[in-house]
């Protein structure tokens, strides 16, 4: 543990340091291609020059430092997350990854050690998708699957992707030149804050990322009859309400009993919402997600099944409109297997996890092998100013992932 | 049937007349004190006038045609409704008791009959509460249990019930001088639209209320913790909406089972409420009405032992705010009695039922025995253009409430 406890405190301090490149004086908001983003991108350039990469910034605004490996030009480990924010973020969602990636290659120039593979670190421009409705916008560029009409889409001041990409001194027209070659990239690894409870519950610092979730988003219509709350008998209603309130229960009970599937009724709406009359009509929105589509999708089935069962029961109808469907994405097995290995030469518990949120890796999968680190945060909390880690996790993660790239190295030696 | 069948037609093509006393053009509209109400006043007045009653307007507005007993000054049976309607009201709620009552008394004068008890046809002037921040305005000046500093409430344009008052040529000071002394007052019957599917569901054209629905109304917030839906595994999840969707289904079986007694969860809402959001805070309005106290009361304690077992169970805090109570008003059996046995005469099945709405005769309990006769409604449907009853019913309606007054005119003169 002696690299961790000396990796952690230079980290946390730079993360400190980042946090200060903000928008906003009172709080951490650094959006895609702000001022404080592009300050920050300069800064994070900086950092990898200062690690004995050399540094570029690409044409969508990713930051990208390079420290090659014994052979110049040889295929590279990618190494990232991303360095914009939500507003008022916390100071670890993304910049841990990046600044991590940096702490790792400073390590190794400090040693003077190359390895048989380069290692490139990332700091990827634009993830939360806040400022422009997209998101990913940086890694789906350098995966070669952006769509090129993003680039007219606008902010709610109007302007577009392409001018604010002009504004920070990129080309936007060369985002083409962005997208890596597969025979170039080994694979991706990603450390991330968790923003889940589970490690901390397990008492435990980090874990491996099995799977990013596949999500399906469903809006469901649940249409009774309105009544006088006072003069309607209760066996001649039908009440939406208390169908919504089986359905609600029927989803938190059909995914309770399977590993890793969450589900989620997070907005509801009763109509015509006075408290003296029965409800007519309810809406509600459902969020159901898993690491494997088809857990996902069997769960979809037989909620389906179940709401129609209630409805039915009630006489009521329902209405179901599936508005967003994204598919699961699987960490790489040989990539799981390096970090678990790492782990377990570190002395921590090798415990697997899904992801339930969204990071860069969905996107460099359609590139290359992806895994992710996940490392604790205090209380599952993040995008919100109390975000927190501690400074031993965050030493142990950047000695995890060393310990990762120096295994790929030396793997992949044995593959030449 | 013949007298029923006489009434009806005559009936309906007054309260068709009385529709068209409305402030708006385009639909009915007639609140309390508003011009369409004062020239509804004059009306109404006339219409006593040409049923034999003398009528006047007292300090708040209600119009009161008094029909003289064989000897002047008797003790009178008091027969109304309200005349002021709900914004976009249908015809019938209100109306009909009043014109009910005027086609009760128009029978007797044709007749030249008098009974031994006077006769007076109350229109009450605020029954619905929309203008001002209270209702039975017209009727507890009635049964003098007007609050004076009720005169200073102002609608949504600033103007006090004081001020329209004056507007309409009243004298609101004088309000005193609307209370009735017991001793005068023999009793009060209602003809009201039934307000709910129960007669119409069982194919009777009218039923006897029994008592007026005491109702408690309870504010109720569940406290979770919010979590990403994506991250935070279910085990590990203190959903407010889930916990509050049992809470809803509790509501429902705890009532199910009680004759007459009601719950409705009208309202509902959950916090964040985004869709990827796990709710952390839930707040719902409850309304639970019975026609005994007890009953009410004893399901309320379930239902706060119930949320107290879930939101225990479930590991999320529970807080009840009961922020309206009011008693529910027993009618008088003998008036019942009276009323059933003029069904009886009618050949109609005598059915009992309870009303879930409030009505002025909750205010005319605090001067007399009460009792309403409740007229089936298409569909249940009130406060709503929709809101219709049938020529055949209405002029039951009027049949059964002539029979009233009449026996109860004959049990007087046996006790006088």
């Amino acid at each position: 543990m002696s690299s961790a406890a000396c990796f952690g405190p230079a980290l946390m301090a730079r993360l400190d340091e980042l946090a200060t490149f903000s928008d906003d004086p009172e709080r951490l908001t650094r959006h895609y291609l702000s001022p404080a983003h592009c300050r920050a991108m300069q800064q994070v350039a900086g950092w990898m020059e200062a690690a004995g990469m050399s540094a570029r910034i690409d044409a969508v605004g990713n930051v990208i430092g390079r420290y090659e490996g014994r052979r110049p030009g040889a295929p590279a480990v990618l190494v990232g997350s991303h360095i914009d924010t939500v507003t008022d973020a916390g100071k670890f969602d993304g910049s841990l990854g990046v600044l991590a990636g940096i702490a790792a290659v400073e390590a190794l120039h400090r040693a003077g050690e190359r390895l048989p593979v380069a290692v490139e670190v990332i700091a990827f421009g634009d993830e939360e998708g806040v400022r422009f409705p997209s998101a990913l916008i940086g890694s789906r560029a350098l995966a070669g699957s952006l769509d090129p009409s993003l680039l007219d889409a606008r902010d709610r001041a109007g302007v577009s992707v392409r001018q604010a990409l002009r504004t920070a001194g990129c080309d936007a027209d060369a985002f083409g030149s962005c997208a890596r070659r597969a025979e170039d990239t080994l694979g991706y690894l990603e450390v991330h804050i968790e923003q889940g409870p589970v490690l901390e519950a397990e008492g435990l610092p980090v874990g491996v990322v099995t799977a990013i979730n596949g999500a399906t988003r469903w809006r469901v219509e649940v249409q009774g009859e309105a009544g006088h709350a006072g003069t309607v008998p209760m066996v001649l209603r039908r009440d939406a309400l208390a169908a919504a309130a089986e359905m609600v229960l029927a989803v938190e009970r059909g995914v309770r009993a399977v590993p890793d599937l969450v589900a989620t009724v997070g907005q509801i709406e009763a109509r015509p919402g006075s408290i003296n009359v029965v409800p007519g009509k309810v809406s509600f929105g459902l969020d159901v997600r898993a690491p494997l589509d088809a857990t996902r999708r069997a769960a979809l089935a037989a909620l389906e099944s179940a709401f129609g069962e209630i409805a039915a029961r009630r006489r009521v109808a329902v209405a179901i409109d599936p508005f967003h469907d994204t598919a699961a994405v699987t960490c790489d097995a040989a990539l799981i297997e390096t970090l678990l290995g790492a782990l377990a030469r570190a002395g921590v518990r090798p415990r697997r996890l899904p992801s339930g949120a969204g990071h860069d890796a969905i996107a460099l999968a359609a590139l290359c092998p992806v895994a992710m680190l996940f490392v604790r945060c205090k209380g599952g909390i993040s995008h919100n100013p109390a975000e927190a880690i501690t400074t031993e996790d965050a030493g142990l993660a950047v000695q995890v992932l060393l310990d990762a790239l120096r295994h790929i190295g030396a793997a992949r030696t044995v593959k030449l």
